[in-house]
């Protein structure tokens, strides 16, 4: 396709999904989940047309050189599609956010204020490798009655292609519009750059992938954006911890998986406590062949630890990679997450109630917690039931962002004749 | 000052601001409560400075040829410094929703989570001549725990100072840090510019004017911005209209101020009461002299009435002029609102169930009603207390915002050493 060929066809996929979301937008919870169940079916019944078309992505990424990990990444298996099958299954099951209605009060004046929960229309998410990303991002933006535009990545596009019939054809089986979920049909990049040009179409985008992604869609976009950046998580051991929790906390929030943007990047210890716990933590990093980077008084207690520099402070490893920093007290180890954390998680662990109350207040995180391990920060530890991502976004969505993060409200007011007088 | 001046000043008020805030954030109501107190205060022992100082404005004002009524709008008298006072002692006895927290819930994991209120952090507000904006938006903000950047209309600058000296005395006075609002003491329309790039320091920006301040902010902006933007608002009369309510709702949502954003600029009338509700209209709406533009099926049944263009729908007239449609129905005329609307405010009058139901759900704005005049999509009218502004936005806020809308909300988890298995 041409630039003007493109930008012509993303028109027209806007147009449609903002046609199909004012249909979605007034559809009744069971038809929501009459098509996120029909989904689910024939996601299962059509496996071995989805698993031939996802044949050809793993074969043109192999002759591309993709390496193992993303090509396992992006294959879909029985195991893989039954699982995509299941997630649809439980986001029927959620209760319906759209419509409800709250706080209806009445006023001096004699009318009665109050909030509706409403869709945001439309959203239009761009995603990297994984195909399972498709069917999960389609069903919790239909679920919360946004259509959606999808762009998942070329590697992906036919087994996108082929999840996205199914969904497709479970809409109009249930008497919803096709376009209430859209996959781009090209590859080429410039569709992109066109999506993120529709400010009258669509109403938010959400970007999936790697920090690079984020930030090339956040500079780029002329339509709000709800991002997902980086997770440089903290836990700050304090002078009054309980040592066991202390220990539980610090190797779960690390060792319990590498590759999340919920693990614990940086440990900070209170200094009184500093020479009494930092070895034990040694022993059982140990276990986990754990590279550990400190600060000079860490070095002090923890001699065979690498020197960590300034730039370690600010890096999300994503890998089996500690740093370490003591800090005099909690003051000093709040201004240092202050200044250090991306605002993702930061736990303290502490026995007295005065400290844990004023870390809560004062650090500035999506999620701040008190005894636990960061790897809590997760739409379905908090209960959301699923989540679209881990907003680092002040406005908006905080956190985890499950349905309502994918809903706005409106003002209602009932009155009996009311005139402003 | 130069370009670069300019900008090293502008750096280094988003650093002093953001500075203020981590200490504004963690104030106690009472001393916010305080500050707001002490500078209504000071505000009215001022007067006679302020005055003199606004004198100054109007001087210029006149000098340069500002026309009468913007020179009325720029004008601080006796009455207008008291009624400034008396809006920062309402905003010190609201509620402090900072801190507050709500839904903790225990998850089957054993780890509570929930929600904590907590300020957004800087502010950037860019509007137009009325100086009582500077008191007024810098109170909100305070109260919310927001430190907060001014940049008022040039021709208001010795005014706007002269406040933002009160403000400043009134914040040390209460042990909270100048800095906490700064008035931008340049008018060189750069500074608006390195303003509008200072995303590592300011959270978000609010505009308040006209539309064009409004579309050249957000064009420009890298730090998200809660717009207000125009109010096309929609009454629309339904054959089961009770006529006595809709002949009140029609006028007042109209005539009881043209200039306002809340104000009808169309009505919509079901054909099958349009032959009689129509001339009743005609002769209410002729003691306010005001112009009609009407579709032609309107005109059939009042044939003195302008032809309204295409235009006329998508026009605020925020004048003397209101455009009237004959729909057959209320689809039609959910239809056309959704089309129109600047999804603002919208009303139906009608005394059917189903239908009034519909219309609340189907109307995409940011306020619908029933049964009640426009003109009540205010801050004040819903309880608010105050507000900054009313959001033509879907995201974050929408809607009149109050010192909620200036807020976000962080996850809080409590646990007793959990960790994640």
């Amino acid at each position: 396709m041409t630039q003007a060929t493109i930008a012509e066809y993303m028109q027209q996929v806007g147009k449609n999904a903002r046609r199909a979301s004012t249909v979605l937008a007034a559809a009744e919870a069971a038809t929501k989940n009459k098509a996120l169940n029909v989904i689910a079916d024939l996601l299962e019944e059509k496996g071995d047309y989805l698993k031939t078309q996802n044949a050809l992505d793993l074969e043109a990424g192999a002759a591309k050189g993709l390496d193992a990990a993303l090509l396992d990444r992006l294959a879909l298996t029985d195991e893989r599609i039954a699982s995509m099958a299941e997630g649809l299954r439980q986001i029927a099951g959620l209760a319906d956010p759209v419509g409800e209605i709250s706080g209806m009060s009445y006023r001096p004046s004699g009318i009665q204020v109050g909030h509706m929960r409403v869709p945001l229309g439309v959203i239009g998410i761009i995603y990297e490798s994984r195909p399972n990303v498709t069917a999960d991002a389609a069903a919790l933006c239909l679920k919360s009655g946004n259509a959606t535009i999808l762009r998942g990545g070329s590697e992906a596009i036919h087994s996108n292609k082929a999840i996205a019939e199914c969904i497709q054809q479970g809409l109009q089986a249930s008497g919803l519009p096709a376009d209430c979920v859209q996959v781009i049909e090209t590859t080429d990049r410039a569709a992109v750059g066109e999506l993120l040009k529709l400010k009258d179409s669509v109403d938010v985008i959400i970007p999936r992938g790697g920090k690079g992604l984020i930030e090339r869609v956040s500079a780029d976009s002329l339509i709000p954006v709800i991002k997902h950046l980086d997770g440089i998580c903290h836990v700050f051991i304090d002078e009054q911890a309980d040592e066991a929790k202390a220990l539980a906390i610090a190797v779960n929030s690390k060792t319990h998986r590498y590759g999340t943007c919920n693990t614990m990047e940086t440990l900070l210890v209170a200094a009184p406590i500093a020479a009494t716990i930092l070895p034990k933590l040694e022993a059982l990093y140990a276990e986990h062949d754990l590279e550990l980077r400190g600060c000079d008084r860490t070095r002090d207690i923890l001699p065979n630890c690498v020197v960590a520099t300034d730039e370690d402070w600010d890096t999300e490893y994503l890998a089996p990679i500690l740093s370490i920093k003591v800090v005099d007290d909690m003051d000093a180890a709040i201004v240092h997450i202050n200044a250090h954390s991306s605002q993702h998680t930061d736990t303290i662990v502490t026995e007295n109630f005065t400290k844990a109350r004023r870390f809560l207040r004062e650090v500035d995180s999506a999620s701040v917690m008190i005894n636990a391990s960061t790897r809590f920060a997760d739409g379905f530890e908090y209960g959301l039931g699923a989540e679209i991502g881990i907003s680092t976004d002040k406005l908006h969505a905080r956190g985890p962002v499950g349905l309502e993060g994918l809903t706005s409200v409106k003002y209602i007011v009932f009155g009996d004749g009311h005139i402003r007088t």
